[in-house]
């Protein structure tokens, strides 16, 4: 899978040859916690690592004023490509406004004087190519067909290796590249549920996702505390369920901005509407759609999942599934279907009289696979493929082979197992287990997250294939707009790199090296990603 | 120790009745890490909590247009005192600018409409007050006198009591509040070294502080990684032992805004120079301060402590210290003295022989003792009182009477030993081992942190008197511009209720009522302080 196009857009340029570390080079004598390496990398700030990089010490300037983006002549795609257009612009801002994060010592070419790199042309050879289309991953192939994604990326890896250099001048050394991910499932979740996050944040947060070449958006957008989505269709949802009915919820104009920047930067977006289980905000605004608990024999007034044994229900959820498949233009919706709690159906006598109709005993998780089968032909009534947590597969529901299935759960044999189960079934599969960025712990917690490996189970190279990537999740109980992005920039980070580099990039001394400019390249760009150790970015955050 | 100031500024002042909590009432079945206090307490959000609080259901509004903070006729100070009334600006921004962070329901009084609250006057009774006088405490009951610094804490307390009405009407309910805080010393300590806090940040978390009434920044401003001091008298401490010598210094103008800062906030900075460990960025400034470390019969290249075998020390810690006792307006400093090791000195001959003379034998901490003693002996001559981490006190230096002595080391159980040993030896004390801020965990730990208590150890009254208070530290190594104020409040919040209300307010349940609603504060004041668990506020933070 050697992608000639990058190789196309970037055979002139060029990489760091040689760079000062940020780490202060004391001697460490007198302080136990001054561990961190502390260096350059050859491969100076490129993050994620390319799957090739050559360097030379040829640098040329880029002239502020002269420095242009542009169409290369023989290009299928020209101005008339919005989406082209817009990352020239962003992306010159980020190459000249304020660029280069760390000065370097001069090439060895410097003596002579730098060239002049006076413009970079970007050429789509694929005439069929469709700027206004979304990116899509329907199969292990068909990413390769979505051109435009890859120049946006091939965009940020150039601006990656420009770099100010003694005199402040933006710099870049020639070099060839040729890149390629290795998973084409590149996921961030994020949860405005628990909390309301802000547009802003989550288009901050995209924005961030296209700096690590995180190609996914999984927005676990409902679940028990709140429902901030405003459904056209059922507007009563958000609201009587969401915090607040005009200030906490997402309309369908914010939705579609989401999309939408998300689109121009390459990233699909897949929404997650969990279902049985997590459904209490749902109850609020759908009268009847959660089953009523009893105590003893009288109900208690509290309300548990979904109720599965009513008709209203699945004419609820065609419908607010058709309404979903317009909204969100992705192949994929997440069904969500994990940590249904049987307690409140357990004590509902009418569902008791149900399970002795259908004949499923005691065991209720025939009831939730009775459910989830109902709503996955509906779901698949609007020609939607889908995702769904790794209890739907466990509980042996009947499944569509394109059927993606999420692992999150239990430790790392236990994932390791599942991985391998669920490959030898045949499905494809996703990672996020070792990747619950919510769950924090003092120090630097990033190394063990670059050490997870998707691929890291028992199984034959046709069941490796199956793991289309991973996600990096990070729940909602702890986080919202004041601290969401520092939490998450740069031990994501660490993510996008297994998820994108060859699976020998396992270096934790040279990940570091490169991690900390990359972050503070973050930094410059206005993203308060937080430090990995002590030291300092050139420029630092702005805000406080 | 009633304190009557605070009664007459407060007098017709009052609080909550009743009011919604912030958190939806739904079932918490089918998750279960839903399983935080929801409700609302009958002391609203005030924090932290005030030694008297009596309320009353006579509910008044404040008008945008006509409330006033004023002079009392009768107070002794009056419109040139600029920090009160730089304080009423401040304050009345937060009352009326877009105070309430909460709307609750009327009171009862409600049906005959509330009057109207017009003036908030303050009344300062102490003819010989100081205006322009430094916060300080010099011992247990002289911090009475600084009578400013408790209007100012007293317009804090009356700016918590102020809430939107169903109607968005400013409103407040007339109570009676007495109030004094627990312990005299309540501190933050930030660390500058190892990451370079832009004063920006720096003066964020000073406002916030005077929010949650701490009254000292203790600044750990140099340690190993970086010297961002830019001293007068050795400008090549910071020229050549910071991270850059323009970018990430405090020059002493930068100083002199933070102490300014501080001072009308009712705040004390006391700085630390540490020594003799943690000095590693001094050495690059001053030659032959630090001690050169040996490999066999030769120098290493590497520097240990500072040296305390030569003169010329203590003649640049007598030229330091002079210079460091008139920036720093404050009565104390904080001299460090903590983690020294030993191995540098021990493969030094030079060290080795003047151990040998001075009869010392192999117990270098009688050498670390030497160097201590006299560094305390010189601090002493610049009319200091200083403070000093525990292990001086361990060592058996010889210390002032008036000495503090930190603790911040060992389990719950050594700590306690620790402080029972310091007060039972007649010194004064201050905890920090359980508020270690920047250790962090998933989940409340702030529940942690609110429960310890400073004189929870075995010993007499007069041992307990000795306790002056605590400090919550957030060291450096993994804090800067991007993660700091978060990471900081509203942890930190609970330490302050600690070290404010009375030893028996310990409800973690009515805490996290009135906490919640204090952390939206903050997040309305401008200051991003992350939640302690799913909900929302209001008024959510407008950064990234």
């Amino acid at each position: 899978m050697d992608s000639g196009w990058m190789r196309t857009v970037l055979v002139l340029l060029g990489v760091f040859g040689s760079c000062r570390g940020l780490q202060p080079d004391y001697t460490e004598q007198g302080d136990p916690e001054l561990q961190s390496a502390s260096g350059s990398s050859k491969y100076g700030s490129l993050w994620p690592l390319p799957q090739k990089v050559q360097i030379s010490d040829v640098s040329f300037r880029l002239s502020v004023s002269g420095f242009r983006i542009r169409d290369a002549k023989e290009s299928s795609a020209g101005p008339s490509c919005s989406l082209l257009q817009n990352a020239y612009r962003r992306y010159y801002e980020y190459i000249l406004g304020g660029a280069g994060v760390k000065k370097q010592k001069p090439g060895k070419n410097w003596r002579s004087g730098p060239s002049e790199l006076t413009e970079l042309q970007v050429w789509i050879t694929s005439p069929d190519s469709d700027c206004d289309a979304f990116p899509s991953v329907t199969s292990d192939e068909s990413w390769m067909t979505s051109l435009f994604t890859f120049y946006l990326l091939g965009l940020e890896t150039f601006s990656q290796l420009v770099y100010e250099d003694e005199y402040g001048a933006k710099s870049i050394n020639s070099s060839v590249i040729s890149d390629f991910p290795r998973f084409a499932h590149r996921g961030i979740l994020l949860d405005t549920s628990r909390h309301f996050l802000p547009i802003k944040v989550i288009l901050a947060n995209l924005e961030t996702m296209a700096m690590n070449k995180f190609n996914v958006f999984h927005w676990h957008i409902v679940d028990d505390p709140s429902f901030p989505y405003l459904s056209r269709t059922f507007p009563q949802l958000s609201q009587q369920g969401a915090y607040h009915p005009y200030t906490h919820v997402y309309t369908p104009a914010d939705v579609k901005m989401v999309i939408e920047f998300a689109r121009l930067r390459g990233i699909r977006v897949i929404p997650e509407f969990d279902t049985p289980g997590h459904t209490q905000s749902w109850g609020k605004g759908q009268p009847d759609l959660l089953t009523p608990c009893y105590s003893g024999s009288t109900p208690s007034g509290t309300f548990g999942p979904v109720n599965p044994i009513l008709n209203t229900t699945y004419d609820f959820m065609k419908q607010f599934f058709t309404e979903v498949s317009t909204v969100f233009p992705d192949g994929y919706v997440h069904l969500g279907g994990d940590e249904v709690d049987f307690s409140c159906w357990k004590s509902n006598p009418d569902i008791k009289k149900f399970m002795d109709q259908q004949g499923f005993g005691q065991d209720y998780s025939k009831l939730e696979s009775f459910y989830i089968q109902k709503l996955l032909d509906i779901v698949t009534t609007t020609k939607k493929g889908y995702m769904i947590w790794q209890e739907v597969f466990d509980n042996g529901v009947k499944l569509k082979p394109d059927t993606i299935i999420h692992v999150w759960k239990g430790t790392q044999q236990q994932y390791q197992n599942e991985m391998a189960n669920i490959t030898s079934s045949g499905y494809q599969t996703l990672l996020s287990t070792p990747w619950y960025l919510n769950r924090i712990s003092y120090g630097q917690d990033w190394q063990g997250h670059y050490k997870a490996d998707p691929q890291d189970f028992k199984g034959t190279e046709a069941q490796k294939k199956l793991v289309i990537g991973g996600e990096a999740c990070l729940w909602g109980e702890y986080v919202d707009a004041t601290n969401l992005t520092p939490r998450l920039w740069p031990r994501a980070s660490a993510v996008a790199e297994r998820l994108w580099s060859s699976k020998d990039v396992k270096d934790i001394s040279d990940a570091y090296n490169r991690l900390t400019v990359h972050r503070c390249r973050m930094v410059q760009r206005g993203i308060p990603a937080e430090p990995l150790f002590y030291g300092f970015c050139p420029h630092e955050y702005k805000g406080i």
